[in-house]
């Protein structure tokens, strides 16, 4: 359902030419003149009409605006599917009463490394194990990843420690050896609306983890889970980082309302990533806390040894005996909000 | 310590010229120069330099930029006092092991009414009883508060119950009614940089409530609790209630990093309120778990027994039979992180 | 007129409870049954109603959103008067084919200085004399204004140049001073929605420049100049000075898109003030040529002979032979547009 | 040059340390013990430290932050290079005095109708045909672009009104094709920081232009056209075309100046498209003219015979007699400020 506001001085002529408009795509239109706006509302199931072309009914002469009241993607809708979806992975389920938590180094830097932190995490109660091999970075000067190196040495450490891997893509001509390795593909911020990226990720069965993009609202999140689920592809987790505003305190501002938001929109799981969103290791554990007690599904965390000598965001990982003091206190208030973990 | 940073066509003279006018203030310069570029250093006390001052080096020529390096609040600051402040107001200590929650309406709107509801959020584990009776509102067409005539309501149901009362100050003209029947003063979001009303209330010994505007920095909210503290009042508390960002989909974002960032910078406790945050009361709840996972002292959180006939803000008030049930589970988080309600 | 959205499973009962509480408020409903969900449209005259009581029906049982159609401010509307409003100041007219530059340093620093630059900002073709004498400082220990001293050398300037005087209002409790010394009265950024103060300067004839806070939507600020008008002061004018964003290249985002969107809704001037927008002096020039060409009524720039030794602000402050250069290139730009300086 | 910033409590040790990193680096350090901080000045060319590496000196024990002097991008920089680019595009020149104007519709749609609309606007004084063929849509619902057949009927535009062609890249694997038909490649909003993609475009002699994202700062802008640089293709044109704020008057914020901005930080050539940024046609041409008084190097303009049937954007399309009426108006615009259309 859709609602046309007329101008004040729109005309009787322009009223009938949207409603012949709306007839003729198929709508029933329901005119009512108030005493200062007449507006238009759209009878039909006008989820099946694009945002577009819901907007380009404003470049209709005598037109104002237009509200849109169906919401605009249909599949990732909790109108589509009342319970909460469940995303099996190996023996981990995504979505349920246990939460997840998805640890690892920012970028697969090598082989004793990468294989010294999976063991930590599995240790401290990680059920995933993350790690970049081709790596989006601001500066074309900056280390880009292992490339397919890093992905089979993810494999590897998933093979030793029985961890599922998550690891990004950022190129569709990627997509094999990604699916070749990999249990969990990553969508990155910077990729949210890379639409090709999403159709082909869309088009294999394998998991999608989808990044909330800096500036992207919830509801383009939802599209983008659309774009993806359209293909066929229905096993997509929402991943909240932190979104860009005016605040410089933190590398971005961790928007956690979007957990109960999406919880009410869709029916899709939602995981917290507390590292990129605070950006300093200090901040992680509390906001990393606070997102089990909002209730979400998961959490990506980064861990490192050495981070000081890491090639990428050291500042905010973790270490290993911090890491694991905090699935500790994780432990707790999940039990206190009636999840595990 | 400001760091200067000079522009790379910067001569000479532009530099011994800056490094005169350091030495005029008090302060030595230590330069140094760098294969592109060179900065001054300021040896000395910069604290007792104000930002703008700071700033005003931007406009000497050969200047590019200057970098400030300490923090420009002083009493509010971490450093000024090692241990988190203790605000005793009543019984009540705010800032130690205990969180408080101020619970009551967003407006005083009648007598029955508050008295109603101070006694509901007395009975569901509340410590404090919020109302607001001056109220600062977007159209003047909307209910403004019901003035001294709602204080004296707040004063009467602070004496039935016990409940320590917080009301809003909007106007420095009215300090002498509120000292009269409140117990601590709530300086709004849209009053945070009204510098006048700010020293006013400095000028008084009763704790004040210092909520964050909707578009402040930390920074700038830890300057604004400086300009009271400066007056002599050091009983303040910074209220964390929801940014303006690009979301839409809540009322505001609310920033709870806010809460650990805090806490680094500044002794002073640390209030969440969710209820402006969110702007809807379904997402109330599991933000105020959040809040206290994250380490919050306190919340305020909006309760009304007739939400749809609220005044103002009905859509994000609780009823007292969901406050009652969130207070339950509050005291679950507490106890998780090492707290109590 | 609103349009109310039920929720997908509301009820017939609950949609009866809701006409007929618009029914009490003295509105028809006009319910529209869409394939997925049901709207009610409100009949009548909802201008009276406030956004308050307007947003309270989201908390009745069954509704899902309610949309404002009608604008929430009235004598600020286009609608409400179809014309742009002409403010005469002295013989200086705003909101004609003239554009007005409001020219003057930030803060009056002494006697000496500011006549100094009354006379070089009238020569080069300025029209009103800007300065502050109540400063809004972000800190207690910087330099806070002249005070009532800052207003006698602002009058004492006005008298000998023949400049009307623009300066800042930050307490209600200086309006008599304020009326006394000068012509237009300034409500900064911080106190737009300083609602006190708005409808003091509301209770007087003399004119007001509005500016625009620095989160604040358009629609606020024109719920601002309400407040002022509904007191019965209609010379009112809007001042864009930049808004707080994510970007920090400048101090704040200077939004000129505001121009023509605010020519559309209200029948109000709008002065850009590009130097607190751009927080920069080199970038001052190209952003008030753009003004202008964007069809902005008037400008606010600062002047100042010394800016390096200004008391505030002097990184953006033009010294008075740049801003003569500028004067001449406005000039062209406003010929260029069919209008003049 | 990059500044380190100790913690007050930081120990010698921790400093030694620091240092003894540094010059394993190969820089030398500058120490500066300041009454309150210490700093370390790094000496010598940071330029080739990618701010992650710098950033990484964060997580080293007793660092408090460190402040980058040194601009991270090189080849896009003014300092490496003094004058303006010019980028030659058949018979047009794009950085000189001239301004160029690049109109067209947002989508090619169908032959006749991109035919007619390339020869009004080539009448009407524009010097490039702007269209989509790949359409990044948020909603995978709507029409998603022609796609090869869109670039031929490009293709064909351009040999009849002898008009270069700029249309948008999605996907590197389209980089075949676009190259046969196409003579500026359009990097979109939503691919700012595809990395890939920017590495792919790079690739080729093609003049690119680089849009800015949505949440983009010009310094991550900057980066994006390093990244295309720093594959051999110097030919990078910006476009800024509106930032996401809170503002929700206009589609997006119109940030012009980001024109000045990037003027002093680049000599790279800079493009306005007020259509995306402000979303509503009546809006577009004052936007336009203030972009030319700001400095702009010329405009992109969504142009379109039949906006109310257009598949996407009509809303904010100019019919072409609005448009040749725009183009009157600029070209006084661009005279006054010293330049030509």
């Amino acid at each position: 359902m859709d609602i046309i506001v007329l101008r004040p001085e729109a005309t009787a002529k322009e009223r009938r030419n949207i409603v012949k408009r709306l007839n003729k795509m198929g709508f029933d239109a329901h005119v009512s003149k108030g005493t200062e706006r007449t507006v238009i509302g759209v009878i039909g199931d006008t989820s099946k009409v694009s945002e577009d072309e819901s907007r380009s009914f404003e470049s209709l002469s005598g037109v104002e605006k237009v509200h849109r009241i169906t919401e605009p993607y249909r599949l990732a809708s909790r109108n589509f599917q009342g319970k909460g979806s469940l995303i099996k992975i190996g023996k981990n389920v995504i979505g349920g009463k246990r939460i997840h938590v998805m640890a690892g180094p920012c970028s697969v830097e090598n082989r004793a490394n990468l294989i010294s932190i999976a063991a930590d995490v599995k240790k401290a109660g990680a059920t995933f194990l993350r790690g970049g091999a081709f790596k989006p970075r601001t500066s074309p000067y900056s280390f880009q990843g292992l490339g397919e190196e890093g992905l089979e040495i993810l494999s590897e450490a998933s093979r030793m420690t029985g961890l599922p891997v998550v690891t990004e893509i950022m190129d569709p001509r990627d997509i094999g050896v990604i699916l070749k390795h990999v249990d969990v593909i990553q969508i990155g911020a910077r990729n949210m609306q890379n639409f090709r990226l999403l159709q082909e990720v869309g088009s294999y069965g394998k998991p999608v983890l989808l990044k909330r993009g800096l500036s992207a609202t919830i509801k383009e999140l939802l599209m983008a889970a659309e774009y993806i689920m359209a293909q066929g592809n229905e096993k997509v987790m929402l991943c909240e980082r932190g979104i860009r505003t005016f605040e410089t305190a933190t590398r971005n501002t961790l928007d956690l309302s979007a957990v109960p938001v999406i919880k009410r929109l869709s029916h899709l799981p939602v995981i917290i990533d507390p590292s990129h969103a605070v950006g300093k290791w200090e901040l992680v554990s509390p906001m990393a806390k606070a997102a089990v007690a909002a209730g979400a599904d998961g959490l990506m965390i980064e861990v490192h040894s050495h981070p000081e000598e890491a090639l990428s965001d050291g500042e905010q990982s973790l270490k290993p005996a911090k890491f694991k003091a905090l699935m500790k206190e994780l432990k707790a208030v999940a039990k206190a909000v009636g999840r595990e973990i």
